[in-house]
């Protein structure tokens, strides 16, 4: 009974040589991508048959694609070169501290990298990911520090009449403790879901690593899913495994503003929340924006803090939502009593850029007050994550 | 201010042909897998210059694999057919009602379907999957029933004085609600991690599921992580993204097992649980089956419902920890007053087989009560599914 089968296939295991071991555990013998003391990286990938291998991600200067529907950037690409044994090899210059995405085209066709299994989805596109610390890129670093809970939670939605799911934050001592918290309600963009914030945005490590080196208060933050025709992210819900493909409809048609107050009254009865505005906050990247800028002049009794990502401005075109009208009169309620935050940022590149601009003329204009955050680069993550890292520390602190 | 070139954007997206949508999107304008009414399913592959496009997949019949190590079982493959337009596809026999994985292979590289987002990560190999709706498969549906909250949470070993993740699901109301819970602590195999069962195992939903038809009593299941020398599931700790090749050391040394009842205390203090043995189950898939025989008899005063699932019997060779030693003894303890249930199941395909048959026979001959269930198949996450929808509905019931 001492030497099962058992036995033997771990034997056999921490004898084999790498090749063998990937046959069994699917493991590729190669390190890729293998980061550098200087911060360049190496990508490898395997295939002595392939005629071409490049990688592409953003890492590598941007290139712009010429289409007949017009111009638009599109992430770089290199050549990995071949070696004798069959292995494709490319590696950067010294890189910037950032979270980076990318993917190797083989022969034109896009794949993943089969030695990185740290992968994240982004609407429809999966690509893997990798970390190069330092700078405020180590907020999204796992660290030594006390972390908080990630919950996925069901919430009913009355005026929807629906179950919907959302991703809630708890700092580290909310299960242990009594105490009350602020709630700040992250918003994702199109074709996101209640996963985008905890996932690319990286939210879980950005709020632990901040809530430890005391930068930000403590709170709960709640991500929802900006679709009102779905019930949660794609594959999570009773439609089954549908493809990301149907995500607009719905998503800016008023109901996810409408329905806003069944998100609140569900984590205030939940939670030990502080109900209140002055202990409320809400903010969002692109669509999420949008959301946040209408919900909070719908119910200007509610958010005492709201941010505005690279923000979608208008609704679409023949939107005849109420919550759509009267803009003038709604900001106007909003700010008899100024947020204790209206927080605008957007990057000097975004497509959004001139609707924004207009938007914050309308506020000056009638003498409104916020502040207004300019960066370089476009519509893409990298300048969210790094909104959220200068948008936390503001809130709850008057 | 009213055509922001966001709506332009959302304009040219809706009337954008789908293959430049695919530019913008990175959607695929093909549909894979397509199942069909007669559960047949048609994969598809857009690759005009492929050479050869092939399906693996656990659908498939087996193929034996001959090394110079022995034979194993692998998935089966089969090759797709190329159309005049580039297309690649192949169809299979109606399927019987299962979660399925599969891959494409491209020319001889493995890659996962472009046109398929969901995935999950089994140690690590990342595959592709679909489910075929119907019988016990239904149980692993997302479906209009009340859902649990699924949380990840860290807790702080004493015993190994290190900060660890695990997953705890609890049933729908228990936000809510005032009520105590019993508790099922489900452990995973070898290369998996706190997340393997609620996402290859849909843990989540086979509970879901079954305590909303009211075949399981309602409650929280705490899923760890076996393997003590890490924090959390890969990409989760303060190793950063490092990739899972390195998780043998120390899963089989008895600190594990040394350390569960820090779980245990944690859980009893931070969830409305019923702190009692009758109140407590133990199960595990094989090195979790492992894990929950020797900490079930480690500590006989804890858990009263006992689950062996395809387990791993006996440790490591050279394993000297104490809680390997004296295992007649320790069971003679443990069985002193028998567990309400002790569950044994195996594949009669599995390479645990024997081992499993002569620990019955050490069972049997001391007279000592247990439940035997042998299915078909080996040791695969499909028993592990079914051999979780057969133990829960017997948990907490007496």
């Amino acid at each position: 009974m001492k030497k099962t089968m058992f036995l033997a296939l771990l034997l056999v295991l921490a004898s084999l040589p790498v090749r063998a071991q990937q046959a069994i555990w699917g493991v590729m013998p190669l390190v890729s991508p293998e980061i550098h003391a200087d911060n360049s990286v190496t990508f490898r990938f395997a295939a002595p048959e392939a005629g071409s291998v490049r990688v592409t991600g953003d890492f590598l200067p941007v290139r712009t694609v010429t289409t007949d529907f017009g111009s638009f950037d599109a992430p770089g690409e290199a050549d990995l070169t071949r070696n004798g044994e069959g292995v494709w090899e490319f590696t950067t210059g010294p890189l910037q501290p950032e979270l980076y995405s990318y993917s190797f085209i083989v022969d034109g066709l896009r794949m993943p990298d089969p030695c990185n299994v740290f992968q994240i989805r982004d609407t429809s596109t999966i690509t893997n990911v990798f970390l190069i610390n330092g700078g405020y890129a180590d907020y999204f670093k796992v660290d030594d520090v006390p972390h908080g809970t990630v919950s996925k939670v069901w919430y009913h939605s009355p005026v929807l009449d629906m179950d919907r799911r959302l991703t809630v934050y708890t700092p580290a001592g909310y299960e242990q403790g009594t105490e009350r918290y602020p709630v700040f309600y992250l918003l994702h963009g199109m074709g996101g879901d209640e996963n985008a914030w905890s996932e690319l945005g990286r939210a879980t490590q950005i709020l632990d690593n901040m809530i430890a080196r005391g930068e930000v208060e403590p709170m709960i933050v709640v991500m929802t899913n900006g679709n009102v025709d779905m019930q949660a992210a794609p594959g999570e819900t009773s439609a089954g495994f549908v493809p990301p493909t149907t995500q607009l409809p719905g998503t800016m048609n008023g109901m996810f503003e409408t329905h806003f107050p069944d998100v609140v009254n569900f984590i205030d009865s939940t939670y030990r929340t502080v109900p209140h505005k002055h202990h409320r906050a809400i903010g969002g990247l692109s669509m999420g924006g949008f959301h946040s800028l209408h919900i909070s002049k719908e119910y200007p009794d509610m958010f005492d803090y709201v941010g505005l990502f690279s923000a979608a401005i208008l609704p679409r075109e023949g939107a005849t939502s109420p919550v759509y009208d009267d803009m003038s009169g709604k900001l106007q309620r909003q700010f008899a009593t100024p947020p204790a935050l209206y927080w605008i940022a957007i990057g000097e590149k975004d497509f959004l850029y001139d609707a924004n601009k207009n938007f914050r003329a309308t506020l000056d204009a009638a003498g409104y007050p916020y502040e207004y955050v300019e960066s370089p680069d476009g519509h893409i993550w990298k300048n969210w994550r790094i909104y959220l890292t200068e948008f936390l520390p503001r809130l709850f602190k008057k």
